[in-house]
């Protein structure tokens, strides 16, 4: 099955397999989108009109078995920041998409009228239907209606309705192979498919399969491949706490965001870490570790049951939790856990969504804390797209404006995560000149700073951190183009052998000869690609900067500020 | 009285009066504004932090007995569309102000806590005071109660509900001689004000006067420049009709925005046209004429009664009848009168307020035509700070984002008046290009594509606009430096005696000898200034352009989208 570009046109409804254009042919991933986003979408377009194309293309390494290579990259122009985007995500998506043939999946125009489409994508090409039982449902019982029609083995992508409601937080599902799902969460990207009415799209490779060009070197490169993974004490705590291991370790840094970012410790720490989070989980009955797209060895997933010992949440982060925890005070795992679930059913991303919902506490429109409050009104205001449902469904910008709030914490009116860019300084620099708004996974710093992965860098200093996160944004953008989970990043800083071996996995699938340096030159391409596209739609290094309020109120216990000048911002660029 | 720069503190609650700076000296009104908000203000700084400074001054004739002198220039950066703004109305302040001897009067910095101030003007200096009975009060309270504290001979500058709350569509509002309200309307003002928590000003000037360098020269030059504004047919057109006289007209035209922008016509039209709205005024008692400033020659405004013969409202404008009217397709004037009245109260510009009506009509919150339905959402929510009204109240842009509506009538974030972009293409230049969002009193090609007011051009050809444009927003930056009522724009147009007669007026109050092209050089620094503070804040050509939907969507009936290319639009910087 050769890869082709599936496109779909929503205006006429009608679909095409075209061949790749050569330019296009080395990419995959996020390399692809932002390639096919730069070259055909209108950089001042409104995101949310017939200009705008959404771009799904799976990974280099999609659809082998390649360790931890089911990654599906979404592009698009973002209704969140304005700038090119691009959001990944784990699930069965990106695997089925390659076996099927897709290169990349287009989808362009936009219907008029009240009708409601999925697409069908098999490798004979994209039928468009229209559907009307899903739509208004939340993204479960889309997963469960199509496991009834298709029997299950489907790959799904979906929104819910909050990308039915094209909120500015709204993120797009991908199904997991137990039927959860895994969300390309950031930008808004859900809102983009619900602009092309597009409720769901399904997936279905037949008997698909994707070519390798030399498989005994592919099988020999992924066993040093996945042993250099497993073996990282990284990956093993990942196994072992999730993402959540990073709650007492970021609180005790002091860079722990608290009370929408006025502090940088929770007290309530403990009772929302990974530790607890694990021993909750074994006491329920849950399941520590799980996969989130077949051929990861991380397994940094898990169930996570309530006290009734039945599955409440999976792909349960530390993003999330610190966002709905610490940020919002909330130190009760439930609550956190039950706001999650909430959160992938109506479609929303978990970050953008938490953070609105701090400074929502800021504005006074609910009390710090009150973990209850915020599934009350993510069931009745932004499942239902209530005023309020709308104003913390457009994200924690829209909180801001909202209610004339200055402390809010986005960049291109992105929500800052997890890491306070005070009291650790390099992934501040990070969200500041990302191309993508504020975002922790284009060049995750907290290795470095915090974590001691790749080397250590002392976060409070601002010493080496406009290279540090430069050269993490350049091998994340060539990472995010392989269909490799971020997560390989660890091994691949502090594992000489890691490296090497991913590019022999490249070179084996394609039958090409790649070099590490080939690997820097993707990774500078496409930042280079999406600048250029940001540049085009209006953005100035003025936008390349963090809000006011991280200048101007010292953040306890470290009582710092960030520091950096906008010319040693700037410097980022110079490469 | 020697004019001086007083200077308010609201971080420390402290003010000075501080000599005038030799580069401010020559300047007025919005050319001083922008002076200052320049020289003061970091381009980036949040609009409703502690940085920003909110600038008002009195024009360079203002406080003379010159005919239509009595405008009053507020500066910041706007809130509303992170540019520099200067927003000018009518009213006693300006006048008083400059009896003062305030030049400008800078108000920085922030309070922290809740408790709110007002500001007590005098020739010795600004008293700082803390307010509680005006708290959440709408502005007809506090110009009542201030009626009553001080004896109603004192200017007021106050701000409703929705400056308190800090809404982007907040404006100021300036007493007129009669207690009626006059609006610095766009650009939400009204919010920075908020933000630093000052209610209102109060302006004593006791026996303060201005001095005139040459009384006699002075007297000569006004007389020549009130009978040349009086001459105008326009002039008179004003005074009998309002500028409602412009319903028919420009319906007339073809360029009449209706249904949110989607016609160029509204069915409705006589029922809120200017001949209608006189008819009403005589069969129900009220007035024709009104002056919103002493000396004011025109007398465009005029008290509008409801059918029991009680005042509903005056300074009815053109702008907010057409918005709330042919927008919102609302064919009964009494609902719009009771609108403008409500949106006088709360302290909202009625041009982005009813536009925003007009993109939640598009997004189905009330159905087009419901005048009863705009007026309880201002009272029950917008006044009440309610979900539903934050996001009207932040203005038309706020409204698109948090519905998902793509035909939101914005530049820069400002809600675009009376004057379709498509049939009447110089105005088009003008909202795109000016520096402050689409504001057609920023270079009102109106004037000339449809009044035959210097000159004639035809408003459906692209040759010409950027010019026309061009010139009038050099003039207007001027103008707005004088304490003029733009109003003077269309006898200078016109008639050679006026323009001449307004510059002796400036140079008998002064001693100068201005030429003609000091005044259009004052008007091109004006211009460049303001968009170099643009520049800072990031902005770039790209924002100098009309939202999509304008290229895209013919406007009936003459079926015409609005077609300068990028290039074209910006060879309005050409000067």
């Amino acid at each position: 099955m050769a890869d082709k570009i599936f496109r779909v046109n929503m205006t006429n409804l009608t679909s095409t397999i075209e061949e790749v254009p050569p330019a296009w042919a080395g990419y995959g991933g996020r390399g692809l989108t932002s390639t096919i986003v730069s070259a055909e979408v209108e950089p001042t377009c409104h995101p949310l009109g017939p200009k705008n194309k959404l771009v799904i293309a799976p990974g280099l390494l999609s659809g082998t078995v390649a360790a931890n290579s089911g990654r599906l990259s979404i592009g698009a122009k973002s209704p969140l920041t304005g700038t090119i985007k691009e959001a990944n995500s784990g699930g069965t998506a990106a695997q089925l998409l390659a076996r099927a043939g897709v290169k990349a999946l287009i989808i362009e125009g936009q219907p008029k009228g009240d009708t409601w489409y999925s697409l069908a994508v098999t490798p004979e090409g994209v039928t468009v239907n229209e559907e009307t039982e899903l739509i208004g449902k939340g993204n479960f019982a889309v997963v469960d209606a199509l496991t009834k029609r298709t029997g299950g083995k489907q790959g799904l992508i979906t929104i819910g309705p909050a990308g039915e409601m094209k909120m500015g937080g709204a993120n797009i599902s991908i199904k997991d192979p137990d039927g959860g799902l895994r969300s390309s969460g950031r930008g808004g990207l859900g809102a983009v498919l619900g602009s092309k009415k597009i409720k769901f799209i399904a997936i279905d490779p037949k008997d698909g399969k994707v070519a390798i060009a030399d498989p005994e070197k592919f099988r020999e490169a992924n066993k040093v491949f996945a042993k250099a993974l497993v073996d990282h004490p990284v990956s093993q705590a990942l196994g072992q706490y999730g993402t959540n291991v990073l709650v007492n370790i970021i609180n005790e840094s002091g860079g722990l965001p608290t009370q929408n970012f006025s502090k940088g410790q929770f007290a309530g720490h403990e009772a929302i870490s990974g530790e607890t989070m694990h021993d909750t989980i074994l006491a329920r009955g849950g399941r520590i570790k799980h996969n989130c797209h077949p051929g990861c060895v991380i397994q940094c997933s898990q169930v996570f049951n309530d006290a009734a010992g039945n599955k409440l949440t999976s792909g349960f982060e530390y993003e999330s939790i610190w966002a709905m925890g610490a940020d919002c005070c909330v130190d009760n795992l439930d609550h956190i856990a039950q706001a999650d679930k909430l959160m992938d059913d109506i479609g929303v991303d978990t970050i953008e969504t938490s953070v609105a919902f701090g400074v929502a506490m800021e504005a006074g429109v609910l009390a710090f804390g009150d973990g209850a409050g915020v599934c009350r009104i993510l069931q009745e205001d932004i499942a239902k797209g209530t005023p309020l449902g709308r104003i913390i469904g457009n994200g924690a910008g829209s909180v801001g404006r909202a209610f004339g709030i200055t402390r809010v914490p986005v960049v291109k009116n992105q929500a800052i995560p997890a890491y306070d860019p005070r009291a650790i300084k390099g992934i501040g620099i990070t969200y500041a000149t990302s191309t993508q708004g504020a975002d922790h996974t284009m060049g995750y710093t907290i290795a470095t700073n915090i974590l001691g992965v790749g080397g250590k860098l002392d976060p409070l200093t601002k010493e080496g951190q406009v290279e540090l996160s430069r050269n993490l944004q350049i091998a994340t953008a060539a990472i995010d183009s392989t269909g490799m989970c971020l997560f390989i990043a660890f091994a691949a800083l502090d594992n000489a052998t890691c490296l090497p071996a991913l590019i022999d996995l490249i070179n084996a699938k394609y039958g090409l000869s790649l070099t590490g340096d080939d690997v820097v030159n993707l990774g500078k391409y496409i930042l280079r690609t999406e600048r250029a596209f940001n540049t085009a739609a209006g953005f100035t290094s003025a936008d390349d900067r963090l809000p006011e309020f991280f200048y101007l109120e010292p953040l306890p216990p470290h009582n710092v500020v960030f520091d950096f000048t906008g010319k040693e911002i700037d410097t980022f660029w110079n490469f």
